[in-house]
């Protein structure tokens, strides 16, 4: 572990039993496009390449042995897009592939403040033409159209013919069952048409159509090639493939360099002449951007990054292996994440077909606290997707025979539930809950007043009205909330689960608190909501009812929290004779799971973090110590929260573990499936790990306090917080602790009890 | 309503918008064989034609949009199989099909107590030719592989030609879920395969065999024709047809007489030679059948029926209607039952498609009653299934993740859990008590200890020994059951659900039993089983611990049973709400109907009803006036529990009430299904309301009581009842009741608290 990249993910060797692998490690994206990070002249075994545009899908039917009112009759796939990447090489007639021939000096790199993927090597063909090789691409920040590749190829000890083909294919389909049953969907393979391809004037064009979603998707390609021998080029279009070819009379040491200018862009298809318009205007960009050139793409990459880390970085001095994994799952992040408010970030980003690109809770509870405390104007995006998505929650909400209100979907693309198993699915009602929280704090700390008018209020409102569609006041005169599942996946359909309880209370209280709000500084505004969403006096007073007499289940005798009403009824389950058998959902049975005290992941605990102000320290304790015993995190989403709490607790050996177990989750493939993408919710959970766990941070009543604890590994750390329009840099090493306002008017916070006020 | 049939089914007229419905209430059946009551010559749309074999399937995958461990992957169905039945008819070249030209004086009748279906009509043809038509069909009670046939037709006014084409047609399908997604499954149509067909020697042959569960099946068929004009016969063979054709030269008034003889067998595919063995065999007994001829069978057919409705029947004085109704279902249990110990009676019998032919609790729980005390031999038959399912449960067990023990599927035919969603599937545990609950019923009235120790401990042991798998000891020393299903699918994956929880015990306490009763009787017979099933004495003590520790929740304010653990924290049901919106399923998500108190059939009801002495009266009462209020009887099971238990409880008009909507359910098409066939369990449940209900009898520690009661709109009624060898005659009217014994030794019986010895 020497000479590790803090900024960076370098490759040494080639090892191909590897290569799906890290295709996913070295997979770029700018939370538009996003491409593995196959090979630009690829291998003879292609599996799992993939290049994808977030928020593009074809639908496909599902199926069930036994199908019931309100079960999804279809879900919807992101959609390996066409392949934009491809640069076929022959070397004297020899095509250019590293699994044959010799291939030294061979180096990978991702860097991430250039934002550039890097590959050189030396290649001596199995005739012996020996070349030197070098490879660049982007897919660029700044133009989310843009893939932009380069190759330089150098011939090292001959004279002769170097041909280059470099193509637009768009002749891909998603991985099937087939292929890999664990990520494959049900799709036929003819999810993706094309519909036209043609190549003229050095523009390559390929218009493709999606079967069933009405989306469309254009991709236009131009290639420049620099040289000093004679070269000549042509132009082929064949079978959904597009390329055009150089065939280049090569110098031994003189360099021929192409780049490659891709650019895509998705349309919704009304009428045939979107097509003609779609790709006339993007032709027309795609001059503009070979006008631009390279240089000033990688220019621009660099600018972005420049201020993606000034905001967000967190530096780590004393165990490099750990700063490169902070980096590296905050760098996907910034890869992955939809910033256009009509797309979010999926659960592998844009780097595989795992959960069919689908995004889940994980925004709201584990991705956006990074957001919004480090790129708000990121948080807003991600936020207005959830309001773009209201309209078919409210339907979601009729079609599950609710009068009123708003479900969210459990998984989605584009706002329809895509989840098949209700028990674990659309029994989650807390997905309302959670994003209703997650909106409150984006506001909190990003003072975004007019969000919270504008479409905060009805969000709020919206998704607290389903709480009293499905809970009611019992003659204890509390009230419950019956047939859920929280966030345990271990546990299904149980009534009052504590998390639900808790955070529908909140979401009812936040909506309460707003239409209050509303009411007094924008009565305007509050009596145009309140006509159209037909809010009353008697409605939100049932609000306030309802949230003041939340019925929570509290065993007396342990003093702890039960799960949910019958929880500790349950029998304890058998991890001896569990061992070996993990995720315990591949090897048993869900209702013998369901059965037994054994969660997934966190839940109680989770809870008690996010509403951290509503219990005391010995609560959490005693909570933490029962359920840490029965938690088998087979959910990634699990350690980083028990990190979080270990710190809270003063357990600082767990949190560590526990942090340890999710900083390097892919890029070590802790899981062994990172090959089908990463995972987005926790690598949000490392930062969270840091900033809540090691670095104390809490949020209460629009206050940050920090409590922070040095890991006895580290020398020192510091991260960057965004914060009511400041931004604050903690540091903290053995001596202790130290705040500095980088921007923004003074501003008060708190070192555990002491309260500071920060001034530039 | 006037003139009804008392001892058949009658139909006047033609409605062809009724074809398909009184093709399911005009099947035949003996248990083995079943057919649709459709025309001999058949109508240009032919729906829902079929002719089954009891247990005779094909496999299909079944699908899921998530999938787990002990998830079923296929499932099976019973097969429509070769046609037997056709017979067309051309008069002067013009098909006979009384959808064209003129009918009149057209009369179809089963007759319950001959065992035959019979038609005449007189029809004109659109030329003007007039014929008179007879037909009779019937399924041997006596040689069950025989279904046979006879057509008459009568030139009225007319010398000319008459053709009849006889065949057996290979060529069917099951009803897809194109042709109707209530009833159909996932088939292809080529699950049954014509391997061969021949005629020849007056003989059809049709060897078929399915695709995938290796079961073949031979149909056979030979004719007879007597005529007085010329008649010229040839052979044809054709795409999966066989017929036998007969020209005649018909003559004004002289009839035409065609027998049909067809055979089926079925064998289990091992080799080649199979086939052939079977299909000689089932030749030589086609020329059996043939010399023994057609009155033969009429009258061995008669002498079957005297003697089932001697040991059955149930006569009504008053109402003509009910009478019809009660004989109508007890004749179709016995067209229904298999009674090969290998097969069962399915949910809709032989008569149709619906539920897949599959065998669920229903056996057990609501129609082995019927055949205990009336025909035991069947009943024996049926537990002996049961017996030979054991091996397939225990691997269902072990599927299931179990280490010890068998668990019964909720729905096979040949011992695979067919069922495809779970929490009203496999999560119905209880049908694993209902089967060892039976059992126990089917010695103590039979007396056949036989059963008991070479099957039924084994049964009764391995049955009880899942509760210990899924049950624990909880704090309060308590035995607890969670995450199961009750009888009531309204309610899905709760805690000690009181049916289940008492029906437990019992199977743990029968079990404990018989252990001790075996090892005292029979110790080497003991000693047998303990070695084979690995039982000792710790093992058989916690049965005993188990069961008399069983938890069972109450509510001590309300004084009534909560159906489990958390029932009465529910909502209540909003039923004003969802008027016509029946039944609930079709119309709400199941986590809505889970989540309120709301109830698709007897569940705590039927427990009372069947463990009648645990309850005192004020309890069952108390019991009653809550659950009858939340109880939608949205399944078919339900209306005769409530009708039994109100007459226990003296609400005679409603006893009345539930007792009609039960008794003519399918004649009358009261659930508009009855096209995809009976309702078999319903219409045990008919049998069940009377005898448990009017008759008041229940069976207490080996003796029987009865506390009859007269409806009031019956002026008398009559039930015979076989009991350890006897059988008793009761007879109720105005005046009180009468015990005969029919046969048998002495015998003690209650009469209500009065103890009476009958003899002979």
């Amino acid at each position: 572990m020497n000479d590790i990249n803090v900024w960076g993910l370098t490759e040494k060797e080639i090892d191909t039993t590897k290569y799906s692998l890290n295709a996913t490690l070295f997979a770029l994206g700018n939370g538009y496009i996003g491409t593995r990070g196959n090979f630009e002249e690829g291998l003879e075994l292609e599996e799992y390449d993939g290049t994808f545009i977030n928020g593009f899908y074809d639908y496909y039917d599902l199926s069930y042995g036994e199908k019931y009112k309100g079960y999804p009759s279809r879900s919807h796939a992101m959609l390996n897009v066409t392949n934009g990447k491809k640069i076929d090489i022959y070397i004297n007639g020899e095509l250019f592939n590293v699994e044959k021939g010799t291939t030294k000096d061979y180096i990978r790199e991702i860097n991430f403040r250039k934002g550039v993927l890097t590959r050189k090597l030396t290649w001596i063909s199995p005739r012996g033409d020996e070349i030197s090789f070098e490879s660049e691409r982007l897919i660029s920040f700044y133009e989310k159209h843009l893939l932009l590749s380069k190759v330089k190829i150098t011939p090292i000890n001959f004279d002769g013919s170097i041909k280059i083909i470099s193509s637009i294919n768009g002749n891909v389909k998603n991985i099937t069952k087939e292929n890999d049953p664990r990520i494959g969907v049900e799709f036929n393979g003819d999810e993706l048409r094309v519909i036209k391809s043609s190549i003229d004037d050095n523009i390559g064009k390929i218009i493709s159509r999606t079967k069933s979603s009405d989306l469309g998707l254009v991709c236009v390609m131009s290639n420049r090639l620099d040289c000093t021998g004679e070269c000549s080029t042509s132009y082929t279009e064949y079978n959904e493939l597009v390329s055009h070819t150089y065939d280049v009379k090569a110098m031994k040491n003189e360099p021929i360099i192409l780049q490659k200018y891709v650019l895509y862009k998705t349309y919704k298809y009304v009428e045939d002449n979107i097509e003609k318009i779609t790709s006339d205007n993007l032709i027309i960009l795609l001059k503009e951007v070979m006008d631009n050139g390279y240089k000033f793409y990688k220019c621009k990459q660099k600018d972005y990054l420049d201020e993606f880390w000034y905001n967000s970085d967190i530096s780590i001095d004393g165990d490099d292996s750990v700063q490169q994994g902070v980096r590296f799952n905050m760098y996907h992040l910034l890869q992955s994440v939809g910033r256009d408010g009509l797309t979010n970030i999926s659960a592998k980003g844009l780097t595989g077909e795992g959960y069919e690109g689908h995004y889940f809770w994980d925004t709201e509870i584990y991705i956006l606290p990074f957001f919004i405390y480090t790129n708000p104007d990121i948080a807003k995006e991600l936020v207005e997707y959830r309001y773009n998505l209201l309209e078919a929650a409210r339907k979601r909400g009729k079609e599950m025979q609710y009068d009123k209100g708003a479900l969210y979907p459990w998984r989605t693309i584009n706002g329809e539930e895509c989840s098949a198993y209700f028990p674990a699915g659309t029994a989650q009602y807390h997905i309302n809950a959670d994003i209703a929280y997650s909106i409150c704090k984006y506001i909190e700390a990003s003072e975004d007043e007019d969000f919270l008018v504008e479409k905060g209020v009805e969000i709020l409102v919206e998704t607290a009205r389903l709480w009293l569609e499905i809970g009611q006041f019992n003659d204890d005169g509390k009230f419950h909330i019956c047939c859920v599942t929280g966030p345990d996946e271990y546990t299904a359909i149980v009534n009052n689960n504590v998390y639900t309880n808790f955070m529908a209370a909140n979401n009812l209280k936040n909506a309460y608190e707003a239409v209050i709000f509303l009411k007094n500084k924008y009565p305007l505004k509050y009596r145009e909501l309140a006509d159209n969403l037909n809010i009353d006096e008697v409605e939100i007073n049932k609000f306030h009812e309802a949230y003041i007499n939340i019925y929570i289940p509290y065993d007396e005798d342990k003093k702890i929290y039960p799960q949910d009403d019958s929880f500790f009824q349950k029998p304890a389950w058998d991890f001896e004779k569990s061992k070996g058998k993990y995720p315990l959902l591949m090897h048993y049975h869900p209702i013998n799971i369901y059965r037994a005290q054994v969660c997934k992941q966190a839940d109680l605990i989770l809870l008690e973090f996010i509403l951290n102000d509503l219990f005391d320290d010995k609560q959490k304790k005693r909570d933490y110590d029962y359920y840490e015993k029965i938690t088998t995190h087979d959910s990634s989403l699990s350690t980083c929260i028990f990190s979080i709490m270990a710190n809270e607790l003063g357990y600082y050996h767990k949190a560590y573990d526990y942090f340890i177990h999710s900083v390097r989750t892919d890029i070590d493939d802790i899981h062994n499936n990172t090959t089908a993408g990463v995972h987005t919710a926790n690598m949000a959970g490392t930062w969270m790990s840091i900033i809540f766990g090691f670095g104390g941070m809490r949020e209460e009543k629009g206050m940050l306090r920090f409590s922070p604890h040095l890991p006895e590994k580290w020398t020192s750390y510091s991260f960057r917080i965004s914060f009511k329009g400041r931004k604050i840099l903690v540091s903290v090493d053995e001596k202790g602790v130290e705040y500095k306002l980088l921007n923004g008017d003074p501003i008060v916070i708190y070192n555990k009890e002491e309260k500071l006020e920060l001034k530039r």
